[in-house]
C-alpha cells in the first residue's frame, strides 16, 4: 500500500509517518539520513516526537515538471527504511 | 543577538538556521538531537539540504500559556549548539 500523497503548486510527494516513541522516531530519521545522502538527495523532512513528515519535490527542478519512475522509486526506497 | 521570532496562536519561538552545506546541517541536527534527548525536549524540526527551522512551544501545554524563562533558556542552548 503507497501512502504517499500526490500534491500540486509545485508538484510533490508528501508522506507523514508515525511512531510510538522519539527511539524509533530517531532511528528512522538516522536511516532516511544515510539514504538521502547516498541517494545525494535532499527532501524537506519535518519531524517531532513521534512523526516524520517529508516532501518529495521532482529531481528535475525545471518548473512544471511531472514526478518521474525515479522519484517514484525514491519514495519507494524511503518506506523499505521502515522495515 | 537572538533571532528567535516570537509568534502567536498559538504561542511559540521560531528560528531559522542556514548551513552552506548538508554536512554544517547535518552535524548541526545531530547535535540538536543529543541536545533534545538529553533535555527531554522535542521541538517540531523541518530541515533541508542546508537549513534547519525550529519551532519551540511553551513546556507547560496549558492553552495560552506563554513562554517562560525555561523555553528561552532552550532557544538560547540551542544556538550555542551552533560552535
Amino acid at each position: 500500500m503507497n501512502q504517499w500523497q500526490k500534491r500540486s503548486r509545485p508538484i510533490r510527494l508528501e508522506r507523514r509517518f508515525e511512531f510510538e516513541t522519539y527511539s524509533e522516531t530517531r532511528d528512522f530519521l538516522d536511516r532516511l539520513g544515510e539514504h538521502t545522502e547516498a541517494a545525494k538527495r535532499f527532501p524537506d523532512i519535518s519531524f517531532g516526537r513521534t512523526y516524520v513528515n517529508i516532501t518529495l519535490r521532482p529531481e528535475d527542478e525545471e518548473e512544471e515538471v511531472e514526478l518521474n519512475d525515479d522519484d517514484y522509486k525514491f519514495a519507494a526506497e524511503i518506506d523499505g527504511l521502515l522495515n
